[in-house]
This record gives C-alpha cells, sequence and structure tokens, in this order.
C-alpha cells in the first residue's frame, strides 16, 4: 500500500483527565501505524501587551506550521476576565464551523437507537460576540452579531459536509420569527446555499421545534445548522441521546485545512490520575482528525476497534458500565487494532 | 359544600382546532359544575393610531375586567410586520411568567417516565425585545435586553411557586459563562432570590449542560428558572419528553391575578373541523386556571378523569395512539367527572 509521509499535529493534552487520556490516543495510534508525530504545547492563557489575552506563541507557532490540533479538556479559568481557552483558540485560528457528530454506539443503549446526525455550529460569532453594556443601572444587553459572511461560510460549509459525507439533508435551526433580522439574516444566507446544492435536501425548523422533535425521534435528523448559541445547546443535547459527551467527538474548523479536534466533555479532576477515565470522546475526535487528513484507512480501523470493544461489553471504563480502567479499555483497543492489520 | 359565587373567564377559542376543543373543554367544565361563566372574544390584531398593532378593544376590555382568560391556538400571522398575536397577548397584560410543568402521563408511554417538572419563563424581555438593527450592510444585531427588575421579579415568581406548589428545588439555567453581563445580572437576581427562600434548594447551571441532562434523566430536575428564549426552547424539549405540546399545559402569570392559559400546540388547520383534535393541551391548562383561581376541588376532579381516560386507554384520539373523536374522548371524560360527583 501506498504510504504518505508524516505528518506532525499538534498535541494539546489539557487539564485533569486531558493527559491520560491523551496518552490512551498516542497509544493507539501508535498500535494503528497512523503515520502521525505529535508535537505537544501547553495552552495557559497568558496576557500580552496592553493585557490582551492570547495563547502562548510556542503553541501559535505550532498551530501555525501544523494546521492540524488534537486537545483534550481545559479547566475553565475562574478569574474575572480570564476568556475560556476553548474560545480563545477557536477564536485565534478562525475555526469558524463546530462539528459534531452523533451516532448511536451499537451496544451502548440509551433510550434512543439509530441516532446518525451532525450538529454544524457557527463558531465566532452570534451570542459569543463578547459584546455587553450596561445601559443604564439595572439595564445590560447583550449583542447577538450575525453577519453576511460568517452566515454564509456556515451555510455553504454545512452543504459542502452534506455533499462530502453522502448525507442527504440540511436542516437550518432558527428563530427568524422572534429575531428577524439577525436570524432572518443567517436564514436567509442557509436559502441561498441551498439554492447552491440542489443535490441535498433543505429545510428549516425553529429551534423549539427542533428540540421537541429532537427527543421524540432524532432519527428524522440529518445535517443541522445553526448559530452558535443554538449549536451550543442542540449539540450537548444530541450528545445526552447517544451517551453523552463521554462518547461524542467534536471538530473545529478553519480555513485552508486548519482544524481542532476536542473532546468537549470536563476535565473531571475527582477522577484525574486515577486510570480511570474514558477515552472515546478524544479518541473519536482524533477518528475525524484523520479523515480530516485524509487518512480513512487508519479512521475506519481505529473507529471500528474502538466501538467493537464498547459492543463487546467485556472491558469497558465505569462511565460506560464496565469496571475496566483506562488503560485496560486503552489495550483491548489496541488489540483489536493489530488483529486487524 | 362552600360555593364560590361564579366567576367570569375571557375565553379565546383561536384559530383551527380551537374552535373544537374550545368546547370539549367548556363541555367537561359543565359535566364538573365548574363555577365559571365563559365570555367569549376574538384577537384578531388590528392597527391602532399611528399603526401600532394592538388586539381588539372588546378582548382587552373582557381581559381587563375578568383578569383571566383561556386561549386556544392562534395562526402565526404571515404580513411582514404583523406582530405573533401570542406575543402581543404577553405584552398587553404583562404577563411576566411562562409556567409550564410536565408530568408524566400514566399509560402513555414515551421513552422517560417519572418526569414531574416545571419551567418558568421570563416571559417579556431578553432576547425577545424586538430590538434589531443593521449596523453596517451585512452586519446585523439583535439585542437581548435583562434587567435588574424582570429578573429580580421572575426569580422570586420561582422561588413562591416552588413553595406553593410543595416543590424543593429550583434550578436557573444561563449562559453566565458566556453572557457574563446579561445572564451574570439574571443569575445574580436569582441567587439573591434563593437567600430569601432558604427553605427550597438552588442550584445553577449552564443551558447546555441542563439539556444534556435533561435528556439523560429528567428526573433529577424539579423547578427550573431561566431567560425568555432559554425558556422557549426548554419548555418544548420538556414537552417532548411527556408526549408533545398536544398534552402539555401552559399559563402566562402576570401580577394581581392577571393569567392567560393557553395550550401551546399549532391550529392543526389539516384536522380542523373534523372532530379529530385532542383538547388535552387545553383542559390541562384550564386545569391550572381552576387552580389559580383556587378552584382545587374541580381541578383534581378534570384532571383525574382526563388522566383516567388516557390511561384507560379505549377512547383516545388519534395523535394519542387511539382512534376515537374529539367528541368521543370528551364525552368519556365527562362521563367520569360525572361518576364522580
Ligand atoms: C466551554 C464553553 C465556553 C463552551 C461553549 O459554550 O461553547 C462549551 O460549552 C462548548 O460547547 O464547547
Ligand atoms: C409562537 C411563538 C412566538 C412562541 C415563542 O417563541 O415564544 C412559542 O414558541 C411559544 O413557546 O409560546
Amino acid at each position: 500500500t501506498f504510504t504518505r509521509g508524516i505528518q506532525t499535529v499538534t498535541l494539546i493534552p489539557g487539564d485533569g483527565i486531558g493527559p491520560e487520556i491523551s496518552t490512551a490516543v498516542m497509544k493507539i495510534f501508535e498500535a494503528a501505524e497512523a503515520p502521525i508525530q505529535w508535537e505537544e504545547r501547553n495552552v495557559t492563557a497568558i496576557q500580552g501587551p496592553g493585557g490582551k489575552w492570547m495563547i502562548p506563541p510556542d503553541a501559535k507557532e505550532s498551530m501555525d506550521r501544523n494546521k492540524i490540533g488534537l486537545k483534550g479538556p481545559l479547566k475553565t479559568p475562574i478569574a474575572a476576565g480570564h476568556p475560556s481557552m476553548n474560545l480563545l483558540l477557536r477564536k485565534t485560528f478562525d475555526l469558524y464551523a463546530n462539528v459534531r457528530p452523533c451516532v448511536s454506539i451499537e451496544g451502548y443503549k440509551t433510550p434512543y437507537s439509530d441516532v446518525n446526525l451532525v450538529t454544524i455550529r457557527e463558531n465566532t460569532e452570534g451570542e459569543y460576540s463578547g459584546i455587553e453594556h450596561v445601559i443604564v443601572d439595572g439595564v445590560v444587553q447583550s449583542i447577538k452579531l450575525i453577519t453576511e459572511q460568517a452566515s454564509q461560510r456556515i451555510a455553504d460549509y454545512a452543504f459542502e459536509y452534506a455533499r462530502n459525507n453522502q448525507r442527504a439533508s440540511v436542516t437550518a435551526v432558527h428563530k427568524a420569527n422572534i429575531m428577524r433580522m439577525s436570524d432572518g439574516l443567517f436564514l436567509r444566507k442557509c436559502r441561498e446555499a441551498a439554492e447552491k446544492h440542489k443535490d441535498v435536501k433543505f429545510t428549516e425548523m425553529y429551534l423549539d421545534t427542533v428540540c421537541l422533535n429532537m427527543v421524540q425521534d432524532p432519527t428524522q435528523f440529518d445535517v443541522l445548522v445553526m448559530p452558535n448559541l443554538y449549536g451550543d445547546i442542540l449539540s450537548d443535547l444530541c450528545a445526552g441521546l447517544i451517551g453523552g459527551l463521554g462518547v461524542t467527538p467534536s471538530g473545529n474548523i478553519g480555513a485552508n485545512g486548519v482544524a481542532i479536534f476536542e473532546s468537549v466533555h470536563g476535565t473531571a479532576p475527582d477522577i484525574a490520575g486515577k486510570d480511570m477515565a474514558n477515552p472515546t470522546a478524544l479518541l473519536l475526535s482524533a477518528v475525524m482528525m484523520l479523515r480530516h487528513m485524509g487518512l480513512h484507512g487508519h479512521a475506519k480501523k481505529i473507529e471500528a476497534a474502538c466501538f467493537d470493544t464498547i459492543r463487546d461489553e467485556k472491558v469497558r471504563t465505569k462511565d460506560l458500565g464496565g469496571n475496566s480502567k483506562c488503560s485496560e479499555f486503552t489495550e483491548a483497543i489496541c488489540q483489536r487494532v493489530r488483529d486487524m492489520q
């Protein structure tokens, strides 16, 4: 078989259980002989000239060079004025599309089966603009910013994603009945993108209606595209349907191939360092990363080994209902990967 | 037993299936000998001097006099600039609290059981301020307005509601990690209200986390209080857990006893006039109304008759999995009510 050159990826292990689950992913990648070399970086926020918060220069430089990153959980800063590192990363590299596939995991029972959808969230503006004012004492406004450019970019991305991933439909999620101008603009750009992609079915639905229909029958949905906050909500809701953030991958996609893949669960400080964490979310994010890099064979192999291990039930971490350690679960996946070679 | 005087309630039958389900409610109230007299009013929006949209004066006058209203579904206006009648009613009578109990219906199977929670939504401001601007071509902003006064009012309402309805806890739902000033103000007012109501347990949770936890285990929630848009979303999500908008009641509560109770499903034009509609949501809203008016005996009787009829399975409307007509379902409830007298 044709062997590509080895590619370097920036690895941000993160806090809490981050280092353990990163180690798990590295081991599994090694077992699968994935042509990836890791470059580890920390991303504690630092303050630049003028007090501006930035990610450390060596992390920025690494990402700028490698273009692709894999990231574990980062602890939420508590200092006032300190930005969320997750948001700062999305912003720094203009990662405008947050992509979260939610697919039911065979053998891992939840009230739902056959969920197979993808939420695509605008990742740079909307309710996350950060612009807020006190108008008079006791009256505060937050600005939801919607631009034509960002709306068009994410709408186009959603349709391209559907086309490239053999998905039949895109649903635009909005509240244009209430926010007529802002969500109206977003919706208009989705309609225009739909016109350009007639091979993909297009529907539009109010956010509240999506939530209601989602918990009644999630199988009716395919690709969903929406403004920032709605994506924050819906992606968590959908993760809940298939078993939670411990098994849900996520990718933040920018222009020119730049992307950071991340597990979106917390740092779980209570079990950090105890070899109890579940590396599935980070591993499946790393699988998304492999696909993004065109390494479909490796992606398929690792993904299958992960799902097979969970389906088999013999070796599962505690949160998945088993009593295996993180290292045992990791080794079980490695073994399956090796058996496939 | 002590008999109160007859009270008059403004009845807004609404559009589509509205008149049929209103008739059903009136019949059941008659069977239960509820001391209610109905005053029917239509609420097609009209334009006053200066083009301002208003509800018709005779409807306004009726509500001003009776203070209490029951409302069927109203069709969404299509004319540009025409307001949602639902929103206009909430605004006209300053109905600041939107209250939606979500309780699993015995015998009506959904993926969840033992759901028993109440969403309390701030109903007057937030993302529904209606203030939007085009900044420059292609850049739009919508203003989310949060005031100390409205936040305090809804927070106090939630705790009073919990206390008066023997509910143990209130959860404030927010994104103060992102909208630090606006949701921050809302959250601060909830914390202050919690200080005043130490008998009720208080927790705070991010909206996305609530959504995730809600679909994984809704039984962990009790009373939830939140800004306008979050309530729009969560109330629909929760309705979905127990069977949808066809079985979920809703109340819009203002100051000094003023309130409008409404079914929040659509007008269902496809089945309108065909004696196929399910009156449950409007009936349970009317039961909320009876409790609001202190008529607990009548409320209990009608509610029990409705739930017993659904549990029995013999007489159910189509949307509930049966093949009975609206009138047959209504008569079955009436019969049970009569049997209880
Ligand atoms: C950590 C937090 C700032 C973030 C968000 O609100 O977007 C998280 O909830 C997510 O979905 O990635
Ligand atoms: C009809 C619509 C304007 C309304 C809303 O968005 O509040 C509805 O969804 C509701 O929840 O009552």
